[in-house]
């Protein structure tokens, strides 16, 4: 068995070469990295577990790719540089095949954000995969949820709601293939949240659903907020797969979209609208930060939309049901 | 469910002040912590599952603590400071009083080493722990398993054999009781693999069991051994317990010892033997490395002991077994 999981491990040992900054790569008992001057480290860690997180029936690859992709999100919303990351995965079999496809979805991502793996612990026992990842960011320069003001503007990347929705789905039309997949590999925002740092005021990642999340960033902040849920950016899959009210519900309280939502002051507006002009991921305005705590969703002119008091369990009855056409 | 969990993660949020070098911890997408100029970083991963590390009725104390240990084991076997660490923690049910247990478990000993918990992720799943430590080592100075050199003493920290022996034992006398507290909590050599950093040439920490261990150390190497059997460190109460044929494969390959084996060339004898006249840990001299490849124990003066070909799997098979008199 040991030995088994020694041959595994392997598959996820690629250090050829060493990447920049790696003194001590996978293969003693830690790794050493050195830091660039100046520069502040970035620790973000996040688990997922199968019948939890994602469905026991998703492919390795995208669980590999998801492992990743949760963390990087984590990093985005820091404002932070990826740079290494440390893999522990407990895996119920020691199948080389499973686990080759796995680290072809971890590595996959890794590759296109410069990432290294430096390290990690592969185990046997549950399927559950925990990912550290370590960025680099300016000493002073992190990007905070708790350091909004008064009046900034509040945005969000991408569309809302496709990944619950994807997650659900059947996949049995085009538009149901395309929410599945933006589930399976959720595109974290790096990039977007590189950029915006001291330009955001304050960014969080939405994980746990916009509603929840927002929550989050506004009550560090000791703020509230006034809200359009008609600029809830919502995909034409989604809208056309669930109609406007659940696609409206699943945006706000889904989650596992991994896109960033941060706040943007007006003394900040001109360099961001050049900002996002270069931007390939589209961004919403959907509302304002004000003194008063809450968030107020307005569905028009002066109707208030009331969310619904659930978050993460709302869509999460059906997470490890196979749907009928998938076996 | 999340509102539990998030309640059960505030288990673990102490910070009402911040640690030395830690600009955000807990309560962000990530933490930022800073190192000091001219330190490097050191990254250290491992995970424990109820059942397979440990058995499933090991109090929930004693999992807290040792999630941390086997970390620390880590990082002591680097040479490297212990500074800041991630906690990745699944569980089946949001049992506030057992989590209780574990923060407790977890921060006596993360208190006793001035380590800071920087963040984690707690979730519902069965029940894993991931901790990753972050360690500071000067630039260069890593102790590593690669660095050995022909003719240079082997030494080993502590007893071993204690760990498998209590893992396996019913409690039922002194001894066994000891040896228990042995496998349930393990002492991470941190302070003695600090001490010896710059004058062991390579080191390693003894987690699979001593022969698994200097295999690893010995193959980076490119060397071999000459080991003394009379020299191997067993404690009274294994001895005890088990009698001396059984000790010395519990020394070999019962792993779980969390001990340091290092190595220390000539030229350091003096400075070395000065240096562990002041440890409170026991230190044996097991051996020699040489330039012909693999372990040679001698058992007397030319008896030649073979080592059972097993490693891990030789005492697991009790490992989930409740003894008798433990309901």
């Amino acid at each position: 068995m040991l030995a088994e999981f020694e041959l595994i491990a392997r598959c996820f040992d690629r250090s050829t070469g060493r990447a920049l900054g790696v003194d001590v790569g996978i293969g003693d008992d830690g790794a050493v990295v050195s830091l660039t001057a100046g520069n502040s480290l970035v620790v973000v860690t996040d688990t997922i577990v199968a019948g939890v997180h994602f469905p026991a029936y998703t492919p390795a690859h995208a669980v590999g790719y998801r492992a990743l992709a949760v963390n990087l999100s984590d990093i985005a919303a820091m404002g932070a540089t990826p740079r290494w990351a440390s893999l522990a995965l407990a895996l119920p079999d020691a199948e080389a095949e499973w686990v080759a496809d796995f680290a072809a979805g971890f590595f996959m991502l890794a590759d296109a954000y410069n990432v290294e793996l430096i390290g990690g612990d592969t185990v046997s026992g549950p399927l559950v995969a925990t990912v550290t990842v370590h960025g680099e960011v300016t000493a002073g320069m992190a990007a905070l949820r708790s350091t909004a003001s008064e009046g900034d503007a509040i945005y969000v990347t991408g569309n809302l709601g496709d990944a619950v929705a994807g997650r659900l789905s059947e996949g049995d039309t085009d538009a149901e293939r395309y929410l599945a997949e933006r589930f399976l590999y959720p595109t974290p925002r790096v990039h977007e949240g590189l950029s915006l740092r001291g330009i955001a005021s304050a960014m969080i990642d939405i994980s746990d659903g916009l509603h929840a999340d927002l929550d989050h960033l506004l009550l560090a902040s000791g703020l509230g907020a006034e809200l359009r849920l008609d600029a809830l950016p919502l995909s034409p899959q989604l809208l056309d797969t669930v109609g406007r009210d659940q696609a409206i519900e699943m945006a706000l309280l889904g989650g596992d979209d991994y896109e960033l939502c941060f706040t943007v002051p007006a003394g900040q507006n001109e360099i961001f609208q050049a900002l996002v002009s270069s931007w390939e991921c589209p961004v919403a305005h959907i509302g304002i930060t004000v003194a008063s705590e809450g968030q107020r969703w307005h569905d028009g002119a002066q109707q208030l939309y009331v969310v619904p008091d659930s978050g993460f369990d709302h869509f999460m009855a059906a997470v490890d049901e196979l749907p009928e056409d998938a076996g």
